[in-house]
């Protein structure tokens, strides 16, 4: 009854408080949470229709193929419908190709600090993780981390945006890197925020799956189409390497009404275009006050910003939590004042910004 | 970019044709799938009024932690939170449990047949999987499967009742079973059907859990609470187990929809008492027409019956699909003659059983 030698050092998660509980505790009667990269305006309407008209159908298991959503998603990018693979988030698709890929000893490269769930699941299928710290302003290192791939390099995850920095690898840099990486070692084009990126520099990364046999493009419904609550992301790649993800694809892995509701949200381009702009005008209501206090902040390509408030991060994100605002912080990102906040409607940014003021002047600068 | 060994020859899902494809093609105007042992009743209202309650929170992510579920399903089993977790279905528990405990070189037992997804998430691991026929009257052969443990084995799956043959072992011989199997060996107690038991012979398998350290117990809402479609299973055992289990644990793998919605159907004790009985009169109701047209089928304690149609199992299966009826028969099995057929509502049923004696006079004898 022992487990795999190399997960007993894994943390578990830790369920954080209900929002009522935090209320409670605090004794206030708004809380707005910034911290999870949540869009703001909710989902399409179509979305919560497709939602409400499987209520008849709750004990019918999903299609285990998702077939009518492939056939959406493919359409969307451009692919055949072979070349698409859905997880309960683009979590689980990162999870999938870990265990498609990866044996013990094998090694993936990383930026540092990035999403998580790359290097956590390389630890569990025993793989090892280098991890190529960010530059100065906040870019995955390219060069560098193309100097670390070896013999052992299985995968290199890009994930563009970057998440927590916000910052991006142009089309660019993403082509120069892609002809330098050997053709064995799979490239994972993360792009979980790239329907926000309005910068006219950000990679078409499905022209480069046809250019390139080794790469994995992911995408989800968590962000910008508001279905985070239904876990629904997708990957893009060659038929053969979706074939071998596949292969470790649990049949009903996503829900019927995952499925629906994202096959609406497709469908609804002006509710993504209300909040592409909404996003970018939030960027800059943020982006105007830290230079007005005086904040450095990495460039922002994603729903979220990164801004260094010159104290500690821990101590900024406790003061804002005590007046009803959650961010984000994180000590393992080596940014010890620095802190992640989501951009949210343009009343939420303010309440924060005005909260975060308050705060600046309580907290001694480090 | 080369996948892993062991997953090279695993099968591809392949996606069954949509309904109103079939009915296309048949020429049909009803179809009724008892295919899939899902509740022809549906689910219970109060699930459907906790979906339609969130659908102005689709963009905010999952309560990673399921705390409030969590708290349900412990209330209800008797034991507390950190012996409980959560996934997509039981289906993605066995993928945690198999990618927790098995490294390349271990050994699981099963039944055959039995579910086939304990073995193919072996497989993917890298691990063994001594598989042992059931006896004549389609029962896990416990003590065969006793005699087949090893310093190897980490596992042992007891489908209980089995999936396809419907059939159970006793809480006496699962006691008796429990007592010979050494301390080192996980026994994983898979009760997908367990609500619908109404034989006063089935293991109490909390109880067992207070007895024994190394029993994980597996339940979902896929059956009887009428929820497939939102793919929430759970499992329990001892703190200890449940903790490595969550070490493999995606943070987000059960949906805000799919949480609710079970903690509802939870509540609803006159839905599932109903599905109960209605599920004990629709057994009775299909053994009845067997026996009259002498054909013989395992005992039955799930929602579903694996019956010997005395001819080919494809093609009675072939020649009801064609009359709008939907079963399963798989080759696999190893029951050439027997078709599985999920107990539908009174009216599904009858509708099966006329389409099937006009089928059995229509194939021959074999």
């Amino acid at each position: 009854m022992q487990p795999k030698k190399n997960i007993v050092h894994l943390p578990v998660y830790q369920p954080g408080k209900p929002i009522d509980e935090v209320k409670r505790e605090l004794g206030l009667t708004e809380v707005i949470k910034l911290a999870s990269n949540e869009n703001p305006f909710g989902s399409s309407p179509k979305a919560k229709e497709a939602i409400a008209s499987l209520l008849d159908q709750t004990s019918i298991y999903p299609d285990g193929g998702a077939v009518e959503l492939t056939a959406a998603v493919a359409a969307h990018l451009g692919v055949e419908p072979n070349q698409v693979i859905f997880g309960a988030g683009s979590d689980e698709i990162i999870l999938m190709i870990c265990r498609a890929f990866l044996v013990p000893g094998d090694e993936m490269i990383t930026a540092w600090p990035t999403f998580p769930q790359y290097k956590h699941n390389a630890e569990i299928e025993g793989a090892v993780t280098i991890e190529v710290p960010v530059t100065a302003d906040g870019k995955h290192d390219l060069d560098e981390m193309i100097a670390r791939i070896s013999d052992k390099t299985k995968i290199v995850w890009i994930c563009n945006p970057n998440n927590p920095t916000g910052t991006m690898n142009t089309e660019d840099e993403i082509r120069a890197f892609l002809k330098a990486v050997p053709a064995h070692v799979l490239v994972v084009l993360d792009e979980a925020y790239a329907e926000y990126n309005m910068s006219g520099k950000y990679p078409d990364a499905v022209a480069l799956l046809k250019e390139h046999a080794n790469i994995v493009l992911l995408r989800t419904f968590s962000k910008i189409y508001g279905l985070a609550s239904l876990r629904v992301g997708y990957g893009a790649g060659r038929a053969e390497v979706i074939r071998s993800i596949n292969q470790v694809r649990e049949p009903f892995n996503t829900s019927s009404f995952g499925q629906k509701a994202a096959i609406a949200a497709l469908q609804d381009n002006n509710f993504i275009e209300f909040c592409r702009e909404a996003n970018a005008k939030g960027i800059k209501q943020l982006w105007a006050k830290f230079d007005e206090l005086g904040l450095p902040y990495f460039d922002a390509h994603g729903n979220f910003v990164m801004v260094d408030v010159k104290r500690s991060g821990s101590e900024v994100f406790q003061g804002l939590l005590k007046k009803g605002i959650i961010v984000r912080h994180d000590p393992a990102w080596g940014y010890p004042t620095m802190i992640r906040v989501t951009v949210g409607s343009e009343e939420q940014n303010g309440k924060f910004l005005k909260a975060l003021e308050q705060v600046l002047s309580e907290v001694a600068v480090s």
